[in-house]
């Protein structure tokens, strides 16, 4: 006997069933009617199958009625298309059903306030309002099955390297840990409160504590943050990790054959690179003003105040003559016009700094008594294309070749010995003019740049251009191409500092406060602003991807740490009661991480819209439009929990 | 260059490592001191390795100061033992491992609260408030293991058969299901609050409508339950489940492969029952006096009424003179002796009954010239012997062989033939004397019974007796060792009624008002209270193991539905908005179920503490002991919230 509704899904047809009578229930995808004859394009989770029905069938007059998004069961025999009808860009495409039969399951009334077929534009309120249709999409279905896989295939590939996963409890103790915590209210405790987890941390630890080894979860996380585009403002999940007896390379050793691996099978065939290097997080700050830096743009920054101290120009000049002041260059190779240069300075102003300064190299060529003005810049040009061979040491119109050393040697006025090409370098910009061809050519040389090449110049304390500066850089790359596309490029940031000094003077921590800093105990009896902490962040493509680090398991340490940041030992036994208390009864060393799963799956989905790939997200409001969430509680359930809501203040 | 703190795990290492230099880190699990030598049993979360360490060993200083529980990393040299010595139970049985340097990793300060080592007693609030100790022991540390291995199993499971996991929201609306929400409230919209899911009931049927199809989660469930000995007062979890253009055959075809296999795989060698029966709700009441029977027992109780209408026994024949009574017999073979007898009655009294009568069956037997009396009940006695091999149809004695059937008819006073026996049947007990021997032997008839054998009898409304009658058969089977100790048996309950009549007369939901009514729109235009619904609980073991039914997603026979409940269209509108709406723009048919983790941990690790199953459970009062949850708030916190905590009221 036929199954009530399928005998096969909407992708399962192919011409070995033609003749065949079949069973398929499934959305109306798109109705065509062709002048009595109707084409039906039948979907479901698996795929799509034409219908066609026409007068001669009893069914036509009922199909006739139904509409995009109404849910029929329909009875057919399966056809082999016409060769020239033949669609094979869908598993279906070599046949159609000819339909006998058609049973409404579900209707839909009145109009569609979001159709799925084409998947035209609304305004995001109304799609998330009617999510249930806006999930039908194409697109969005297969975001929703790319997280699925996603998230099995972490869980998979963590069991397979031998860890375990264990759930933590969702409704905990309070426990800040930086951001904001999400209360809910104790009816059995009137007054008091639970709270839902920042992040299971503090649980972890414990697991660990409890003697278990190798602990992973993929494990929901609850921050009441104010609204961000690229995040969502109640909860995430993050892959979350911890293990015992290890180090921080161990930690590594454990994630990048995870992630890496992730990356390999999701990417959709975008180059992974496997080398991940480890950069110290001051250096990260140097080379791309930013600890998540993307490193799929090849420009470095570097530190160039020695060629401007007591120079020519004097506002470097003077404002090096200030603690804690430096000028740091951003090479921008091909970057060498006047144009490009004037757009990257109004960039930093619109970002809020006076400006950037620049040079860039320009030059000229001689042929045979010819001679021609270098404008350097636009890589498609004659010119750019000429350098680049220099540079290649490959031949330019086939009379002359140079390696890059001679080539940057011959910048300089002198001739070539054996060709006919003179070129002659010369540095633009006003920054050059005042700096003199000396300290110019020392920080050409510095960078590595020549004809057609730029360099911006940023000057001050770090941590007010520094932003701008890594801003600055994912501009250049992305506007002159240098930045590839293709491509997952990782790498680990390490050797956070463990304090930083706040606004006010005071020294707190930097980051994680559970850390342990490096060198231990002794390293906190000397200058605190100088340790660094066994912390560590995955950047991948200029977003962070994981952050973790080695634990701090030793009591006496961990108040001298809080000590330093001015948290008396009672304060730390009030709040992080529960794990300091485990600490003294055989805590191992341990550490771990956490990797979150909206990011990764944004990057491999390749949308900077995290309400792209979850399946009933808040808007940014935090308010859940389909299900009316918030809401009003009843009197009944404030007074259950003795609340009282107050007035808003007047 | 040897790892900082292992070379191996403590369950790594076996006599193929004698003579190796290795390194090992883990916890004291015992100490023993044999007079200048000392043997350590170094525990991780793989195992336990033996260490040693004599006044030879520059180590022994700093082990002798090693208490239980402290973390150290030790390096040594892997020994051979002795062959009598070796310990064949752990796989480190053949080693030990000699110590020549020790570092202690973490210390305890103080004396241990809860010792790890031979898992002492303590009250369960000790426990709790050190759960990291209590976690370290074996029982608990392999039923975490146990846990997390069925979860990961329930996933691969689904996968394996198309299932897709998907993930709905946590912080979401309140949806009154049943039980009471934990609510949160909101920040951003102070005096509107969100709640956590009491299931994701709603938010599977929307995947259902929104084009998916089989989705799972191993979903977190909330509810504000008050205590209850077996359950978690806050959240436990589920494997929910739902299905797309389905029936209710099609959910049990997905269903009992997954749970079969989990239960093989895990079930610790007990038999999986593959015969899955489907047993109507009322019947598995009549039957079992349990909507979840323990089908391990073999007892089947019956309406045994019309004996006893109109009869000699004058309680019950007058009780039957009212409408809607009946008289259930419990059958108890082998249970036929006054003193059983006696104690059954007062098992019921002590249940809040008058009593439950009762008829034995006992006989005697005739050899060669020899009476004896039969005294039936005890399976080890020569006449129970004689009975059971009766009934098998094999010889007594070697001399004799007869029939069930013939033996039945023998038990009345008639010689046997061409044998030595006379069985002679009497029936005992007041309420056969008041029956008299034809309506006595009409019952003894109808249940099968004979000599040995006894039956019980409950009189009145069945919802007055049901569930004592349950009881009282799970005592009979258990006391008399016909309850399986070795199998899990299952069975489905189906055909649940959609209403039933609340004590003030009014109609109401009588499970879940979101399941289709079977015979749709039509069966709610008669009587409410013969409608079934498409619902159906798979129970194991005298358990509830999973709940689901087929949905309702027509909004005509939803809002019917709802009307015979009670409850107008706007009020429908207002509590399932979301839901009701979705059903508007083109829902498929669908069904699914949930399946209590929790419980299916506690079945497989032989538990009925539910605590015994989960990392860190609350206790009964709701409270996390160990991190001190649920707490006062901060003014600052609700201040944010614009709350004000209401004193207790006077």
């Amino acid at each position: 006997m036929m199954h009530a509704y399928r005998s096969h899904t909407c992708a399962a047809l192919s011409a070995a069933q033609a003749g065949e009578d079949v069973r398929l229930s499934g959305w109306v995808h798109r109705v065509r009617d062709h002048g009595g004859v109707l084409f039906i394009d039948l979907r479901d989770h698996y795929g799509i199958t034409q219908l066609l029905c026409d007068g001669d069938s009893p069914a036509f007059a009922a199909l006739e009625k139904v509409r995009a998004e109404w849910v029929i069961r329909i009875d057919g025999t399966v056809k082999r298309r016409d060769d020239s009808l033949i669609n094979p860009k869908i598993p279906t495409g070599e046949i159609e059903v000819y339909v006998r039969d058609v049973e409404v399951l579900g209707a839909v009334e009145g109009d569609l306030p979001v159709q799925v077929f084409g998947e035209p534009e609304y305004p995001e309120e109304t799609r998330l309002t009617y999510r249930f249709l806006d999930l039908r999409r194409e697109s969005l279905h297969n975001n929703m099955l790319l997280r699925s896989n996603v998230v099995r295939s972490l869980r998979n590939r963590m069991w397979d390297r031998g860890f375990t996963e264990y759930q933590t409890p969702i409704i905990t103790a309070s426990s800040p840990e930086g951001a904001r915590d999400f209360l809910v209210p104790s009816r059995l405790h009137p007054g008091k409160f639970y709270a839902l987890p920042q992040a299971p941390q503090q649980f972890k630890q414990l697991i660990m504590v409890a003697g278990f080894d190798r602990y992973f979860q993929i494990a929901p996380c609850f921050r009441d943050e104010d609204p961000r585009a690229d995040r969502s403002p109640t909860d995430f999940y993050q892959l979350d990790i911890e293990m015992s007896f290890v180090k921080q390379e161990d930690v590594f050793a454990a994630v990048q054959p995870v992630i890496q691996g992730l990356f390999e099978e999701f990417g959709g065939g975008k180059r992974v690179d496997a080398d991940w290097p480890l950069i110290a997080y001051r250096d990260a700050l140097m080379w791309y003003g930013s600890d998540k830096p993307d490193l799929r743009n090849p420009i470095k920054m570097a530190d160039v105040s020695e060629h401007f101290r007591d120079s020519g120009f004097a506002i470097f000049a003077k404002l090096l003559e200030n603690d804690g002041t430096e000028v740091r260059a951003i090479p921008a190779p091909t970057g060498g016009s006047r144009k490009f240069c004037d757009r990257m300075n109004a960039f930093a102003q619109a970002n809020g700094l006076p400006g950037m300064g620049y040079i860039f190299w320009r030059g000229e060529y001689r042929t045979a008594g010819n001679n021609q003005p270098l404008q350097g810049g636009s890589t498609g040009s004659t010119i750019a294309r000429a350098i680049q061979m220099i540079r290649e040491g490959s031949a330019v119109d086939g009379k002359f070749t140079m390696s890059e050393a001679d080539a940057q040697k011959y910048y300089f006025d002198r001739k070539v010995e054996d060709g006919e090409f003179v070129l002659h370098l010369e540095a633009a910009g006003p920054i050059a003019k005042a700096l003199g061809p000396e300290k110019t050519e020392a920080i050409r040389t510095q960078l590595g740049l020549g004809i057609g090449d730029a360099v911006f110049f940023l000057g001050g304390k770090a941590e007010q251009f520094e932003a701008v500066a890594g801003k600055a850089r994912n501009e250049i790359g992305r506007e002159l191409g240098l930045t590839e596309t293709d491509s997952f490029r990782f790498c680990w940031i390490v050797d956070f500092p463990m304090y930083e000094k706040t606004d006010d003077g005071k020294i707190d921590f930097s980051h994680n406060p559970f850390s342990m800093p490096q060198g231990g105990l002794e390293a906190l009896m000397g200058d605190p602003l100088s340790v660094y902490a066994y912390q560590y962040d995955l950047a991948c493509n200029g977003y962070e991807l994981v952050s973790g680090g080695i634990r701090n398991h030793r009591p006496d340490i961990m108040f001298k740490a809080f000590e330093l940041a001015g948290y008396p030992k009672e304060e730390v036994e009030k709040r992080f009661g529960g794990m300091v208390k485990a600490f003294r009864y055989g805590a191992p060393p341990h550490g771990g991480c956490a990797a979150g799963i909206d990011r990764i799956v944004m990057l491999l989905a390749d949308t900077a819209n995290i309400r792209e790939v979850i399946m009933f997200p808040m808007n940014q409001r935090a308010e859940d439009l389909m299900m009316g969430a918030p809401s009003e509680p009843t009197n009944e359930q404030l007074r259950e929990l003795r609340l009282r809501v107050l007035p808003k203040e007047a």
